[in-house]
């Protein structure tokens, strides 16, 4: 359908997919503290999927642009639908936008809250669909990666991470219930971390440079926890996404004792489609296709955004060769603000018009250089185009 | 068609071609200052196109061979024939050779003119075809790279670079005119460059060595231009491509004051098809297949090629710490003298046997060592078993 | 078949299948000083073949996993049954594991004796069967690549290595014979090496670690050849493989003088397939699916091996200063002990059970750290679910 390869066996048992993503963005910057303005192929992957016998399936999905790497590498066995396995690569079962398919977001790129979820990483994984497919557990033992980071290999330490993730679509099966199109869930990710490698990670802004990281001594030292309720409700046009994300994490500074530090994000995400198609956590389907000589145009949305992320203030406490974070290179909060268009040219291509202001919150004694990145607000404008079949 | 994939939707709206080339090499070096003799695969390269809903294009394009890396995703729409736009990753609108495809070029390698054009980078692209597809016209807007040089992702600078190309077979339509298979045409490059990686780059012999790189803390400093008038002229059996390439640029040495230098080079190919298909452009088709038990051979060409490239005396003046380049490993002038043989085995099935001489010219006062490159003459022998569908 | 896309053209003359392979692994080590236990993607690739005018094929076939990368791209003429010439990156024609397809092994991890044989090289082939097909041989001509290692591009010497591999299955066509399925012969790679990253390399346990590697300051510096006689026998149910290795080497530490190094290694491995299905060195086709609900289990195989490597003790002779290797980090021999369980879910679809031992022989006067690997026996436990068509 619309450009993908599919081809099946006679008896239905056997099937292959060869599908494909293009994502070629321009970047505009206001200030000269942030990066250059610049075209960019921010992602383009190809995707290939098959299945045998029913009940086996896998996803083999590189990704071809910056560094070329495997995303996703898994084999799946559909047990029964309430039972599943995986083993391999494959998104952490965590963020709620994390976990949606990034051409059907409602931005370009996702919100900072997804920042502070895990991405992708190695490992078994459990899941199925109860109750009249009205709730999804999913539970993932795995190697374990930072704050969002994927899985580069074998895992730094012995230590395990569990994944867990339970989430209720209560009035699916009542198409005419005002909240057919509600989910609401919770996750959850636990581990120890015990190298130097092992967690503390960076965060990054809309624009995605880096706001926040830590003092390069600075090692996870202890148990790592992430919480993250989350929700949408789609009805009609209209579509909206909420999270929250605690992270927090044992971390210690060379020699220095173990802090807990504990940082918190929020994502508030709506949509709109102006055209009245009907949205989705899956996306958009435009009723017509842009053709200047049918006089078509396709379909467009609206989007919104208000995200956060705030940062432990223990990070910054102490003298300056004790702190987790430098104060003048990384902000202890950063509030998002994005507006956007969407234009469904047709079922596989989409444009889209961001702009992001991201501003910045400095820890307490804080003189970051002119040149730093949170000096002073980040405005940026992203636009795209995306084939993706 | 001979071994593509192509699937098209019922209506043709929809479709999906893979694509290959293989690129398997054996080269022989005359001389000790010269690289070991090698087998090689010279490129590996698997090509994902589609289309949809009429409109809608892409290209995936992944190096498998040698550093992995994306060369072509790009997102077009055909807005009508005289009117495309494509946003990604690209090949640069200038160098005529450089826009041939690889692996139907008369020679295994590029002539050493196309070093000095830019190959692919990233931006937004508008062209079209005009007066009954007599003249096409193309006019980019790119992030800029160096010459001979491909985007490595986002751009150093802010500065944009704009390439703009037009080219005419006015004869085209009139199958039986002697000059039907002529086309004439000229590019431009021009933009700002203000970065200690931004276009200061080096050139390659055809054994692919480099024979000219500036100084390590040489910068582009300034405006850069490159202009390439260009033509080429297929009739029969028989094919010639000529090009002329003028590249200026900025540069600097460390604080030392901004200097304009202005490289030229040149390239004089023809080929003549000895079993009597056609020439052209985009190949050669043999009329049989190779197939020993048929007795059938496929299709032979030979080719010529004269090119070279002069560097701007600027370069070399000046005392040991202020030149540009090192005369004792960068030459002032390039000539290069090539012959080959092609060996169409099918349609898809190509061989090549390349014998390049290059003479290097030095710099006034130049005394390099016995084992740099340009010490003495390079002759290089590049044979090639070739798969491209 | 079982979801490979294989698209022919109405002739038959020109095909293209699109085949893949996913390996999804826990590994489990036993002591302190192995590595952390860890989940991997250990393979994923995507492999494109195809055939033109029934003479001509290629393989394109690209590690996605770990160090992204191409494995297999060549173009393969078959002029006749007899005569095939292949150009590009191919396995090396010398070890009988080696040139074993990796998903269709005994075990998850092959034999330590393979370390000793050459894996993928750049180069020109010639291969035929001879005599009712019941003699295969090969001749390579080589870039060269150091013992268990593959060519990462262009060669680092002018030297080039032979391989030559000659094996006979001389009852293969008596279907009633005890030994239909027996096949022995003998593979021999000789070369010069002249290079410091020429052919020095390191040797790895079942669980992947080096046991084995030279001084950093050795390099190779003359003749090195490597022979193995090597062998089969699937009779039924019941599978074996045989293989013996010398691989010898000049080397030389700094200005040292040069010392012949012979290495010898083995490995004896079998199976018996539980369920009756028939063992053959290109893997074995299970009856039936895994289907709860169809109460079919697919098919089981118990499997063992042996193998060892010894190496030459005049590596750890002499003074620290010029030995040319580290006994405290090298053992000087490697027995190791493999039982496993095999369990074909389907056709393509494998889960392995492998439990390793590796005891390690120290060198004379060896005192290795209580952290270094070979300060005790290593047992590793590796699973693997497995996606392969």
């Amino acid at each position: 359908a619309d450009g993908r390869i599919e081809i099946a066996s006679a008896n239905g048992q056997n099937s292959l997919r060869l599908r494909g993503l293009v994502q070629a963005d321009y970047r505009w910057y206001d200030a000269a503290n942030d990066p250059a303005d610049t075209f960019l192929v921010r992602r383009a992957r190809l995707i290939v999927e098959g299945r045998f016998s029913q009940i086996f399936s896998y996803v083999l999905q590189p990704e071809l642009s910056g560094t070329v790497q495997i995303l996703d590498a898994n084999v799946n066995a559909a047990i029964s639908p309430a039972f599943n396995v995986r083993l391999g690569k494959f998104k952490v079962p965590v963020g709620l936008e994390q976990l949606q398919s990034d051409p059907v977001a409602f931005f370009n790129e996702r919100s900072v809250a997804s920042g502070l979820t895990p991405v992708r990483d190695v490992g078994l994984q459990v899941q199925g669909d109860l109750l009249g497919q009205t709730v999804n557990y999913t539970v993932a033992l795995l190697n374990g990666v930072p704050d969002g980071a994927s899985s580069s290999g074998t895992d730094f330490d012995t230590d395990k991470t569990i994944a867990a993730r339970l989430f209720a679509t209560p009035f699916a099966n009542e198409k005419d219930s005002f909240l057919n199109g509600l989910g609401v869930g919770v996750a959850v990710s636990a581990g120890d971390y015990a190298t130097t490698a092992g967690r503390a990670a960076g965060y990054r802004t809309d624009g995605q440079q880096n706001f926040f990281t830590y003092d390069a001594s600075v090692v996870a030292a202890g148990s790592g926890l992430t919480v993250t309720p989350q929700g949408y409700f789609y009805r009609g046009p209209f579509g909206l996404l909420a999270e929250y994300v605690i992270s927090s994490i044992d971390v210690q500074r060379a020699a220095l004792g173990v802090r807990e530090v504990k940082n918190h994000a929020y994502n508030l995400s709506a949509g709109w489609v102006l055209t009245g198609e009907a949205n989705s956590y899956r996306g958009v389907t435009p009723r017509t296709v842009f053709s200047p000589s049918a006089g078509t145009w396709g379909a467009f949305e609206i989007v919104g955004r208000i995200a956060g992320v705030d940062i432990d203030d223990t990070v910054f406490s102490g003298p300056a060769a004790a702190r987790l974070a430098n104060p003048n290179t990384s902000a202890t909060q950063l509030t998002t603000y994005a507006v956007g268009l969407n234009w469904f040219l047709s079922r596989s291509v989409r444009a889209g018009f961001n702009l992001y202001h991201n501003e910045f919150d400095l820890a307490p004694g804080a003189a970051p250089a002119t040149t730093a990145l949170i000096a002073d607000d980040e405005t940026t404008f992203i636009s795209r185009l995306q084939v993706s079949f």
